[in-house]
């Protein structure tokens, strides 16, 4: 695990460097302060380690990968940014959230700036002489991953208010709300990495199968990982979020637990987690998240079968099985 | 005055077009109708219009402008939304703002969705045939816009806090947030019309002083208007806004004046309206504001100088005109 975690942090640096040039220029100072704070504060970086390997993997530079990297990483924290605004949640990284420093006017202003910064970036991609049409190729890609980004929110927050969710739906929703910018990122590495057609493919479906395992990690995480992510155990239970366990104890209870399932989940109180985890274990729930998440690393993994064998390749593998067995 | 309205209408057709194509696959349905309740409302279209224009000017295609045209309402379309919250303005365009009628999270989210589909609309315009490198400049110049529009709405936020705003720092601040996406319109429409670089250069400096002069004028109508615009006259001077009148008065006032306009400002009343227009007006901060406004409008109509006679020539010159007269 601890050489996965050095992998990411191993274009960090580059990465960062990209992105403190892309916004210290922005005025005023409060606007500059608040679009960088969630940068400064870290994260993992696993999109921009994904789109400089899968650069790599189809036998690109790394240094002409970097700026799309920054770019997914802007739009990755504008999304955070916009994101804990509307779920109105106060820490991020372990820091408070732009929002609680800055308020909302200015949150949803810094959220908005690296957006667009994002775009700036990938843009000045093709100063790094990629081809113009690869520019715009990696450029659609990325616009496409931030359209889903925000259906993917909508379907999460429409989902709040009803249990009629279906495990498709579910699927599709966290497919957008996570998968898509994932994959957009091993998908705009393999195009600026001048990829073929059937590379760039398998790329994007292994980003698409390792963002539903990711998304369904974090959901598995959230009910039995540690608190030093800085979420309690069971928070998703508290605020009844429909999760892959939820959904799949909803479908398989008997009326008596299906319905007592719900009322749990409506009481948004801490109390009902026992419970209602009792519930989710009586029908497999937990079990079953797992297996579905680890279908998804296999496909992953599978869908690079087709690419020749590299040190990005193996690396690619790695982050895949990193993906299910994370812990935060 | 007529004939310029239906200028801006003539386009307003075809670029609906484009944006609703745009729009209409959006899921769910709530995200859907939140980014288009304000297209719906209507609007001036007048970044379109510009945009078209420049391309007709410079002899391009009007078809393969307008995806670009349909670009330009959509970013200004998504900063209005976001506007709105962060100014906490109930109406827009005689409608309900989106936050309004949806909520805060919402509205975030429909603003972020135009402002991905600006760019996969603008993205497009490489189907139509437009060399490659020209819609990397075209996206280059709105993106450079919207970091712009970030920035102009961050300095008129950090500017409701202070009268130490000097003209020099008004005339940044609303060249960010309004000249600069009017200026990326004539830009785009340049580029995209396959403008050689000084008329690049002449049609940007149009756009830059016309957007300007239209910032000036907006300020103007709040003090003179009609009240037909949906907001009531005199109400940037209750919200104690550090427009150009009210910082030309500022500079040119007795330090008795000087000190009771502050403390007219800042009272935040409505009973404040007529005697802060007696300062302004003793001090010819209306006529300043007016002097300022055309010297932008002649400024945008000598740029054109360098470009071939054509109807859409005629037409930006009409346009300027029509900035500065316009009553709402």
């Amino acid at each position: 695990m601890v050489d996965v975690i050095e992998i990411l942090k191993r274009y960090s640096e580059d990465v960062n460097k990209e992105i403190d040039e892309a916004l210290n220029t922005l005025e005023p100072e409060t606007l500059r302060d608040a679009s960088t704070h969630l940068v400064k504060a870290g994260g993992k970086k696993l999109r921009p380690a994904l789109e400089v390997l899968a650069c790599q993997a189809v036998g690109g530079e790394t240094e002409k990968a970097l700026k799309a990297a920054a770019s997914l990483e802007l739009i990755h924290t504008f999304s955070l940014i916009h994101d804990d605004i509307m779920d109105n949640d106060d820490t991020r990284r372990g820091m408070p959230a732009v929002h609680k420093v800055w308020g909302e006017p200015m949150a949803i202003l810094a959220g908005d700036t690296l957006f667009a910064k994002a775009y700036e970036t990938i843009i000045k991609t093709a100063d790094d002489n990629i081809p113009y049409e690869r520019v715009i190729d990696a450029l659609r890609v990325e616009v496409d991953a931030c359209i889903k980004i925000c259906e993917g929110q909508a379907l999460d927050m429409e989902f709040e208010d009803t249990f009629e969710v279906s495990e498709e739906d579910y699927l599709n929703m966290i497919y957008k709300k996570t998968g898509a910018l994932i994959s957009a990122a091993t998908s705009a590495g393999a195009i600026i990495g001048g990829a073929s057609t059937y590379q760039i493919e398998a790329l994007t479906n292994y980003g698409k199968s390792l963002g539903i395992a990711f998304q369904i990690q974090d959901d598995y995480i959230d009910l039995t990982g540690d608190e030093s992510i800085g979420k309690p155990v069971g928070s998703d239970l508290v605020e009844g979020k429909k999760t892959i366990m939820v959904i799949h104890a909803l479908q398989k209870a008997n009326p008596e637990d299906h319905d007592r399932l719900i009322e749990l989940l409506t009481a948004h109180d801490e109390s009902i987690i026992p419970e209602a985890m009792e519930i989710l274990n009586k029908y497999g729930a937990i079990n079953y998240a797992r297996a579905l998440a680890y279908d998804n690393v296999i496909h992953a993994k599978e869908s690079l079968t087709l690419l020749p064998d590299s040190e990005a390749k193996n690396t690619l593998m790695k982050l895949a099985d990193f993906v299910f067995n994370r812990k935060s």
